[in-house]
């Protein structure tokens, strides 16, 4: 046992609460493995939701179909309470599939892989043509004279940089270009925006993903092209001039009415202090939504699931969130903080699962508005040392977008932070399937998630 | 900085080595990543090794194809010395396809999919026919009187217990049924002997293995089934009583000539003392030996690449050693063991890379035989916290098969654990192909490893 276990344990036994000592703790987080690793809920529930309904975009009618399945499924999980929250979100449709074709003078037309990023306006039926010019950042679009770039298509082609040791952070490094890059070029007079795939292969599979609109300017069509298909784009434009004719018929609809999915197990003596856990059921329209975010979901739901299986009383209240439109609008987000503010209520924790269904490494944690980091981690850092057998750390920083507005009431936010190796393989692609989900990957994340849910309600957050 | 960090950045600076800082460290360990990661050289090897070569069972024509392949290959690499160490081994072959055949009275005839064991003998030409007993263990094996085994096929069907942390776990508490179930069954008058492969999945792909002969009695006939099958025959025989036909061909030929591939960068300061990294070349005959072992060899390979393209002048001597037949024999192991001993060489550390080339979690330590478990320990935690931002860590117990007879004259021994969630899917099946590597987790292997022989050259192994 180590001195910091010791101290927490003699911190714990000391005060009067229904807090169990941590060697039974240890015990008790061994059968939440051994029960989650063998019983592979979650993938079970996973595959329902991903072969069974498919994709989940905000405002469509299988997101809906998918709400109505979870309410169901968790009013049969014995949990004390289970409700939908509406709200309304942005609706967004692909329509009939893009095209994309690349056209040079003397070699004929080629068909690239495409998708429309999301919330991109159609071309309309008779598409657009322009003579592409390639930039591989924001900053050499500005640096650009405007004759270079009116009435031409930008192509944004800089790769995510795979010498990161975190996908994210390379995800992060490259994104700009999808979320910024078309109002970008609009504003300098461009008529469309390709973008290289963000995406941590090279292969024929496009991923989409959001991009921002401006009211200020005429939003203009934007789609993703394949790496694959990026490298072909850059190696003809290296020849000479290239044209690229672009058709889509995606549009933005009227606001829908959706729901975010909430259970609940109440506390027994600590019920005004709660616990959440939670992934957002929305998804692209493209593949299953499988890891973004049916995993997260899934993960959710199974925590609950396995403490009330086990026959554990929670001190403080567990509530499972299964939140709508964090890819296209964070609505879900918004409406859950807002009436949890209006209700008074305090999360002591918030806990996000929304980077994949792999191997958990760690977890990243951000304290709330009236918590200090140093306290949190140090007291936390304490209890998670249960987790180390499981390969388990606690990192500062890191929540989730969905339980970011809950920043203002909360003692901490967490997340849950998955091995990221071939998260941007699949990340809002059609790849996004099942096949690519690993049962006993997504079992450890649910027994992860369940044994850390455990040490806060046993532990708390410290001071 | 932490403590132990400090303490040893002290220690370091009043010793007169060519030791450097470990802050510089921190930047050259980053560096190694960021080249790794963004080259993925070993996937690039591993990628020849397994589509243009395949399988390198002991003995066969591939496997001295692929030593050759090796051995030119690091011939291009700029070391100081590569060579062919010959070693006897072992040469069993499996011959055609086998035939398992469920007779069923009144429901007729069906296959079920199977692979002899390695080392096991065939049934002739005209194949095995008897009535097939289940048994979960060894242990029930021997409860039974002989009249109920006699003449009869026996067939252990205990599954790996999916339930453990670690699948490794999962493999070592199951894997006696294939190892000595056949000589136990054969001791008692079977016939032949039926195994569940031992697979963490559901599915259709029958693991071979090896298993262990006796020279005291004659061994029989031994095959595994699929997982799927093995729930088939285990159901059809609680309908009552049921025949296997079971035809093989493999056999044991004449121990062949075979070769340990070693590339060598010799030390500055102490070149006397040896930092080995190695994994087996040898592979079973099914699938490619993508994940077991051809990326531990890769791994290896590119450790010693790295430093030396990093212009990287090591004060130990850095040998890579790709060991023959570690599946069925250990041969080469015990051959490197044994020359090693001849020519009175020391290791200072002997690496392992066994277990996969999925993303690295941690470095398992053994002492050697003058080493404390607990000094290494003490003295290593410190320089590896430089690990600690890529999620490595080091704990205690570990090594490998093929370095495990150096163990009277090393230092430590050192084997690398990945995530093992996979693992048994794949191991010692059809599924052990270049397509179930992804060439990031590879390359994060490469990383840790490099990093780990880095920081073992620069500080030693303490007292």
């Amino acid at each position: 046992m180590s001195i910091r276990l010791l101290i927490l344990l003699c911190l714990i036994t000391t005060q009067a609460t229904s807090q169990i000592p941590t060697d039974s703790a240890a015990f008790f987080i061994k059968d939440i493995y051994r029960q989650t690793l063998a019983e592979e809920k979650a993938y079970s529930w996973l595959t329902t939701l991903t072969k069974g309904i498919g994709p989940r975009l905000s405002g469509s009618e299988k997101s809906i179909k998918a709400i109505h399945w979870a309410k169901a499924t968790m009013d049969t999980l014995g949990f004390d309470r289970v409700w939908l929250q509406p709200v309304m979100v942005p609706h967004w449709e692909r329509g009939e599939k893009e095209q994309v074709l690349m056209i040079t003078p003397g070699a004929g037309v080629t068909e690239l892989k495409a998708l429309a990023l999301g919330n991109s306006p159609g071309t309309g039926s008779q598409g657009v043509r322009a003579e592409v010019i390639e930039v591989q950042s924001l900053d050499e679009l500005r640096s650009l004279p405007d004759e270079q770039i009116e009435g031409k298509i930008v192509f944004f082609n800089r790769p995510m940089d795979l010498g990161l040791t975190s996908t994210f952070s390379a995800y992060g490094g490259a994104a700009d270009q999808r979320t910024s890059g078309p109002v970008a070029a609009a504003e300098r007079g461009a008529v469309a925006v390709v973008i290289r795939s963000l995406s941590t292969r090279q292969d024929d599979y496009p991923h989409t993903g959001m991009t921002q609109l401006s009211d200020k300017i005429q939003n203009i069509p934007s789609v993703a092209v394949s790496t694959n298909d990026a490298v072909v784009l850059s190696n003809t434009l290296k020849k000479g001039k290239v044209e690229l004719y672009i058709r889509t018929s995606c549009q933005m609809m009227e606001d829908a009415l959706s729901y975010n999915v909430i259970g609940e197990i109440k506390g027994t003596t600590h019920p005004e202090e709660i616990i959440l856990i939670g992934g957002h059921f929305d998804s692209w329209d493209v593949g299953e939504g499988a890891h973004d975010d049916g995993s997260g979901c899934m993960h959710s739901m199974e925590v609950l699931y396995r403490l009330r299986k086990m026959g554990y009383t929670p001190n403080r209240t567990l509530r499972c969130v299964l939140f709508m439109n964090e890819e296209n609008g964070l609505r879900g987000g918004k409406a859950y903080a807002d009436s949890s503010f209006a209700n008074n209520e305090y999360h002591l924790a918030a806990i996000e699962s929304d980077a994949g269904g792999f191997t958990p490494q760690s977890f990243g944690i951000s304290p709330g508005a009236e918590t200090s980091l140093d306290s949190a981690m140090s007291h936390m850092s304490g209890f998670m040392e249960l987790l180390e057998p499981y390969d388990i750390e606690l990192k500062a920083g890191g929540g989730g977008a969905d339980i970011g507005p809950l920043k203002p009431k909360a003692g901490v936010l967490m997340g849950l932070r998955p091995d990221s190796s071939r998260y941007f393989d699949f990340h809002h692609s059609g790849l996004d399937t099942l096949e690519n989900v690993h049962p006993r990957e997504l079992a450890a994340g649910a027994a992860a998630l369940t044994s850390l849910v455990f040490l806060l309600d046993q532990y708390g957050i410290g001071e």
